[in-house]
């Protein structure tokens, strides 16, 4: 743990505009830490910024849920934005029951998260839509079961609560997507996006992500996305240390020159 | 949580000459309880009955893993006959590396868990034994990557640790097996089948676990495994109530007359 | 090819009381064949059989499915009882439309495949109902979606074609099953269970087919059941290679001890 | 069929300056057409064209590879620049001996095509390198298993025969990639980045490529990514209709507006 790190990557997002944190995320490595750890990440992100949290939980059955979320009541309290919890079966019911009970336990909104990349659940988007519907608790969705910006077209047209995409941004964005929720190690490009595209419309907010969509695609590659991205973000000089904890593919070497390429090119103001 | 029910069921698994149990394993639902109720879980055992107990741990990363593997200590102390780890990566360096500090912080025998179907890892058999050799606090492997009887024969033919399979019990013990460690709602029949392999060969272990392979069989279906196992156990009079946790698939109702007609055909002694 | 060794084994199910061959399934190797190949085995099975013959084809999409039925209908001509045909959506719509084509195409009665373990599509049992229920020219569902006695179960609850199960023969004939097309290497014990089942109910099936599952167990392990089946196709006589297609894997030698066992303890009859 | 939009769209391919073609590809649904279409889509391009032709073949086992290979020598005689055949296996010996045995029945060069998002085969890249030096008939390599950036860096470190990437086209240049064979509406864009990348380096052919990935990006969606490309091609003008086969998925209305977007604000001299 470097908190330190933390605090210096987590101020950097406060300072660059962003309007809220997920932390304890899948790119937070969140199913990689113990209890105690993922306590000393609330807390140092609580301690070091303002901003609202969006705090993610790893497990999909209920009771370890309740053990996770109860660790975020206690340490993040009143600053809690959502607590993102995954879809936790491809039946709407056993998903309503789940988030009910997780909400009546803590009071906590919902984030309801759809990513069968990482949860191994398919849920189809029909009966997302049907379980978000019955879930008063829920304050947004995170959807990030491709092809996201079909999956979003239909959440938003469906759904009251603002829907969150990933780094598909711009599409999303003209699928009705309230902004992104996702990892990057240049989140200036996505602030960049989307606040062009509320003052500018679709082409001054495709202009505004150009210049970041070469690193976002590098960074994305399959099996190596957080190494990549923690790389960069050392190099960006906001963490001193880049490694990602086993069992994670590891970084591969021959690939930091073309990483720095990418770097270089970025906007002069985020180099 | 039943603590009588898993009491009566452990001592019942005791009487019937058990020579060890394997506690919060993947059929006993680990990855669907919180701490407390691991703990819970334990200590019910460990008061319950005086066998040897190999206990399992649900994480892939290193921390989550220690972090469960204290709690283990704590409760179950010198009775620990082994710590289950799964394989948490096709790299035998990094699944090395693991074993040897989860070891090295608890001082357990490690039990190591090959099981693709849970873990989502697949490492193969001569990168399996590379690790094994490497670790030597290994006191067992538990062979579950199908085929499981040719993995066994090239586990046991490489390695110095006991090797135990699962539910084909009959050819993993002809591959070399030691035993199994394995779910199945009549104990009793794999109990029979290595006792009268040892005493009586091949020839008599098959007659011995026959009657119970349409069971065996019934019980082993993808996805409805545990819910069957639950009602069978239920209806021998070992537990009180047979419910699986959500997100787990629930008993097909229209299974349950064949479930009963299975129980009905066990030899007399287990009825 | 081998022609005499083909001709040999289906004048011996023939001659045991197999009711109807399907030709050209999954473990028929279809899809390792060559155009020219599946002309020659069908030519073959039906100079040598009288026996109403089902037979598969292997494409998902309507064109190449077209091609392979109407080189079965060259062929096998009258013989046909039905065409079997994979479920190549999750979508009932689109395989309605697929089916249809292809009996309108062909003539051909249908007998829907669901089998996802090759297919790669998993289709809800309620779509599949919904499916075959539009589609008149359907003969049978072939259900091996696990788990498939609870599939069988509400197939035959909800079909008036008959279903058919695989190896779980008993279970899926308590569950309504007609009885099954699957391959094993010694099907007398197929036959004796469907027969004992309709004379003598399910005990007496019991009774009748466990002799055979210690073998149908060993036979079915993943990624080997076909070098296995062959295997113990030629030690029964009735082929005279076993060697199976790359890619598939081929036999493990170690095994070939166990399973001489469990051949020689078959019933007498079929040794 | 529609083989006057095939020809209109590859004379436009030969028009832009592509330097060869690959035909009967994954996106070329070569899956979902018969042998007699699969002739007719040859004999179109090769009638319409004077390119070099890389052909693919679907089928992994070699019985198959052999009949489509044969069609492909008598449509396309010495035009064939390359036969394209899946890596069918894990093992390299496998892999070599399929291989060998195509070529030597067919006298085709071999573009080794390790996709394992549509043949199922996951192949270490240690592997398909020593596959690759015991096939002295090999031409190329097709490297599209992710990340694929990592794999053409290893790939090309390690070969002496050209290796070919898929959109990630900067990344795979900059690891080495001779260039991409891979399906895009707008071929201009990655022709655009090789040509700049061989006169002008890294970060002109970044510039090159720039206005292009937001539709490759948008195009590149899991599931729906066929049903956007024949779209985008048909508001380009060079198709006449942009229907997909079924089974694949159909193109969501909901999108069109985005594509429309996209097509919009590519480089005025592809509009």
């Amino acid at each position: 743990m470097d908190e330190s790190s933390l605090a210096r990557l987590v101020e950097h997002y406060e300072r660059i505009g962003t309007t809220g944190l997920t932390v304890l995320g899948v790119f937070g490595e969140a199913v990689r830490l113990s209890a105690e750890e993922r306590r000393t990440v609330l807390q140092a992100v609580v301690d070091a910024v303002d901003l609202p949290l969006v705090v993610g939980v790893t497990a999909l059955a209920t009771a370890p849920v309740l053990e996770e979320a109860r660790l975020v009541r206690d340490v993040v309290g009143d600053r809690l934005a959502g607590l993102m919890v995954h879809v936790n079966s491809p039946d709407p019911q056993v998903v309503v029951a789940h988030l009910d009970t997780v909400h009546d336990a803590t009071g906590a909104g919902i984030v309801v998260q759809d990513y069968p990349a990482t949860s191994r659940v398919a849920i189809r988007t029909a009966d997302l839509v049907h379980a978000v519907r019955a879930v008063p608790s829920t304050v947004a969705v995170k959807a990030e079961a491709p092809p996201t910006a079909a999956a979003v077209a239909r959440l938003t047209a469906e759904l009251d609560v603002p829907v969150f995409g990933g780094l598909g941004l711009l599409d999303e964005l003209a699928a009705g997507a309230a902004g992104t929720m996702t990892g990057f190690s240049c989140p200036e490009g996505l602030i960049a996006c989307v606040r062009t595209w509320h003052s500018g419309g679709h082409d001054a907010a495709r202009q505004a992500y150009l210049p970041y969509l070469p690193l976002v695609n590098f960074e994305a590659q399959a099996g190596i996305a957080l190494a990549l991205r923690k790389e960069a973000i050392r190099q960006r000089g906001l963490i001193t240390d880049s490694g990602v904890r086993p069992p994670a593919t590891q970084l591969p070497q021959a690939l930091v020159p073309q990483l720095e390429r990418h770097l270089a090119a970025l906007p002069e103001e985020v180099r």
